[in-house]
């Protein structure tokens, strides 16, 4: 017995030509421990956008139902040689129903329950998931289970990192964000203090609405004394920052260097000694990221991924943050929607244009079926 | 008694006026372990001249015999606050005789001899010196053991950065200087793979004809194909830069990422999993870095600096490279100079305009007592 159903691809072909389609497929059944499930909702990451439209040019391109294609621009059409020509599943998680399952115990336990899953294929109106990595969401809704992967780990993986390497204090820019949002819950649970870099004044009173108490805005004239001030009260020397082109980073190194070197008592021609260290997690900005010779040698940028981190943090440690996920999932790692569309829906110029310019507090959810 | 001697200091006003001058100083006897040295030969190096000089306007500057006074591009004059109005003398390192010591034994048992140190003081006549951190020289001149320390332990630091990492191969740019010279002859010796990177053809033969065997040229065309040819060879995914500001990270990461792309045998959205990590250990080049987003987030760009990583290394670490040292002075650590200066002559016009322009292979040293 096999099941079909649509779902959702994009190609991209060698020549440029980005298609991103509906199209009938069919699921195979599960085996040993993999269950099938069928969705109910995913929500559109910008990890997500990255793959099913990245920055090629939305605005004109041809749109019929259930399909668009678009030019890549250089040098991101050369650059994704990787994936030419191949037609690609998309859409890291979401929430549904379990339909079928291999004979692996941990599978059969699953049949019929509502779960979170982490399949890399959920817009689409079925996916395999591996049962390890679903979440079984028990009276929550598939709606509110649907996030219950990437931002909460994410969030949850920030301050792992954080208290790993011994530090008491972040910073976060885009931080009015899905995944800032939860980060600011997090922190206040767990007593780590949290510089939150906004750009807006309204994400400014957004945040402190929610109980954040240092809220920098990137876009005020004193922004470089405010965010110095932050640091100076928390010693925060440790920042995220999902923008990544630009000056973001920059900006953090130097205000933190500013505030460490205010406090040497001797002048040192290399700076202070005070480790400093940045982890970019995105890409809103495809722009270059601008590292000015201003805060010594004692820096450190490095890209952070859900994925890496997750190995490296190890098997009990990814259970104790799943373990927390579960219990708070509408609280704590509460998510909201601008838009629910459906698969037809999510691929219509209105909707692509809106999602994809990745505005902060504006995310979509897809509803499979819906 | 006290002694006095010539020695040179640099001041920044708050204005911006830089002066370095050449003054009488008074020297403390020494106490403890403290050893007096009479200072005989010291090398201009690239961290000397950030203090020394820094990108002050030297071509405009005023000159009169053993004084000049320039001025200090912003945002370098307001950047370096800390050091304001501070009449700090200069001169990492250095080689001479130890006139007079402390009472400490391991002072007494340096009386008399030639010594390498690293007072922090060596453009002078004397300078105090902890005896922990001399090098009894024995046979060998104090020329050619003026650069026993710098250059020496920062190019023995990127081997063993390399081996604690567990890399067996290492990229270097700027590698035709003095520093990369030693690197490619340590190297040789240790087994540890190098790609060398170098903007002129005379540069590709003088590293050849000491027997490296990657040495790519940034100045061809097929740079980037050179590159990853010779990353594909060796598996270099560590880089040591002491150019900073530009582009060279960014290739360097680019042609690490681009040849463990074409490695894998599934298309992932975010990049290859192979770690890759540079250090920036210099400013030759006190433009921004520039980084663009074209190798996924497995990356981590850090400043190197040879004091924290001593620190760190640990005195056994320690030791046992010094000693590495000492055998090898007029071998593997042996370092060139374009041209000898007094402290006077090193003050004028046409030898700091040569000596700060840092070319490659065109070092200075200083012979205070000349």
């Amino acid at each position: 017995m096999t099941t079909t159903g649509k779902q959702i691809f994009t190609t991209l072909a060698s020549d440029g030509t980005l298609t991103v389609e509906l199209a009938e497929s069919t699921f195979p059944d599960p085996t040993g421990n993999q269950v099938l499930v069928r969705m109910e909702a995913a929500p559109i990451n910008p990890s997500d956008l990255a793959l099913l439209t990245g920055p090629a040019d939305l605005e004109n391109a041809e749109y019929s139902p259930g399909r668009l294609v678009a030019r890549m621009p250089e040098p991101f059409a050369s650059g994704a040689k990787g994936r030419h020509d191949q037609r690609l599943p998309v859409g890291n998680e979401g929430a549904g129903t379990v339909v079928a399952t291999g004979d692996g115990e941990m599978a059969k336990a699953l049949m019929g329950q509502r779960v979170a899953c982490v399949p890399g294929t959920a817009f689409s109106e079925y996916a395999i998931a591996e049962a390890a990595m679903c979440l079984p969401l028990g009276d929550v809704s598939s709606e509110d289970g649907a996030s219950a992967f990437v931002n909460p780990m994410t969030a949850l993986g920030f301050v792992e990192t954080a208290k790993a390497e011994g530090h008491k204090a972040i910073i976060h820019s885009a931080a009015a964000s899905n995944l800032g949002q939860m980060l600011n819950r997090i922190c206040q649970e767990d007593g780590m203090a949290l510089i939150n870099i906004v750009r807006k004044r309204e994400q400014v009173e957004l945040l402190k609405s929610q109980g954040a108490e240092h809220v920098v805005n990137s876009s005020d004239e004193d922004f470089m004394a405010q965010l110095r001030s932050a640091i100076d009260a928390t010693d925060a020397y440790l920042g995220f920052d999902p923008i990544g082109g630009g000056k973001t980073v920059d900006h953090c190194f130097k205000a933190m260097e500013q505030v460490a070197a205010s406090k040497m008592t001797e002048f040192s021609r290399y700076g202070s000694n005070q480790p400093k260290k940045m982890y970019i997690y995105g890409r809103l900005d495809l722009g270059p990221t601008v590292l000015t010779p201003s805060y010594g040698f004692g820096w450190t940028l490095s890209g952070w991924l859900l994925t890496p981190f997750l190995h490296q943090a190890g098997m009990e440690t990814v259970m104790r943050m799943r373990q927390r996920v579960l219990a708070n999932l509408t609280t704590t790692f509460a998510s909201s929607y601008k838009r629910k569309v459906n698969l037809e829906e999510m691929l219509t110029k209105n909707a692509v244009l809106d999602y994809r310019a990745m505005k902060t507090g504006e995310k979509y959810l897809v509803v499979p079926n819906g």
